[in-house]
């Protein structure tokens, strides 16, 4: 199955002069999505691992049906103001201003094994930010995983280190 | 399993007087994770469905391993400006305010079976607001499920005669 045919190039999205990669097409076929987020858990699939981690909102949709192919808990990385209880916070650099993102301080404890998961790894600035939440409460990165990897925005320099998988390069 | 024991109630969030239902224990435990999506989805095992719809973000983190569980494809409805297509827009009245959520207008062709998922069944305002996009996109709704129903709230009023299933009342 070629993937590549499922994702959708959207000029000037979200601003112009910006290519973006509209992964929906993916998403609603259910051969692809079933077959991508199987080709995405398989390389974890007899690795020690506690839970895999997602990046609020799209790191949602491919890390959940990871985390229950792969037979493990979820833990969500979220925009800030949404997670109820004790947190972490972390800031990262946009092209135009910054972010923010946050983790429950309880969901991590000292040496648990996570898989972080996104769709999409292109300046890798998000990523890096959830790394930095993830090793602050102790966990320990075993494998960071990509539907998408935007080759001229090296990314992978942000995150120079861990083990990254990405599905699809573009 | 009981669910019950991995929801957490978080008092005054977001803001004082409410009491929060906080489902991340539930998504962290890999038992009571996998436990809760296979009792969403069983009730949907022999039903003709095309596609699984998710309202942004919670509802993402139910509907997407629900969808790879049930074999079908996912389709994402989303707060503004997320969606890079061609889109419909609906409005929903907050308790202070409004809001929007959109979908992709060729994410469903008229008579598609869809089954509608999202975290929690409250007032009931964002479901009537997809329920809304799905129909006016033609789609045929053949079941709406929530991890969790708040009882008192009487969001069912707001989508009387479709098929409903909760998981927990509350």
């Amino acid at each position: 199955m070629n993937f590549n045919d499922y994702i959708r190039n959207i000029p000037d999205f979200p601003k112009e002069g910006i290519l973006f990669k509209d992964i929906t097409p993916l998403l609603k076929d259910k051969k692809a999505f079933k077959s991508a987020i199987d080709a995405m858990a398989k390389p974890y699939q007899d690795m020690e691992i506690d839970y895999v981690v997602g990046i609020e909102a799209r790191g949602f949709i491919i890390g959940t049906p990871m985390a229950y192919a792969l037979d493990k808990g979820f833990i969500p990385v979220r925009k800030p103001g949404k997670l109820p209880h004790d947190k972490l916070t972390a800031n990262y650099d946009l092209e135009y201003g910054s972010n923010e993102l946050e983790i429950h301080k309880d969901a991590i404890d000292k040496g648990d094994k996570i898989l972080l998961v996104d769709d999409l790894l292109a300046t890798g600035g998000t990523t890096k930010a959830s790394v930095d939440l993830i090793e602050e409460l102790g966990g320990d990165i075993v494998g960071i995983a990509f539907l998408l990897e935007l080759m001229d925005l090296n990314g992978r320099e942000k995150i120079e280190g861990y083990d990254i998988f990405t599905l699809l390069q573009h």
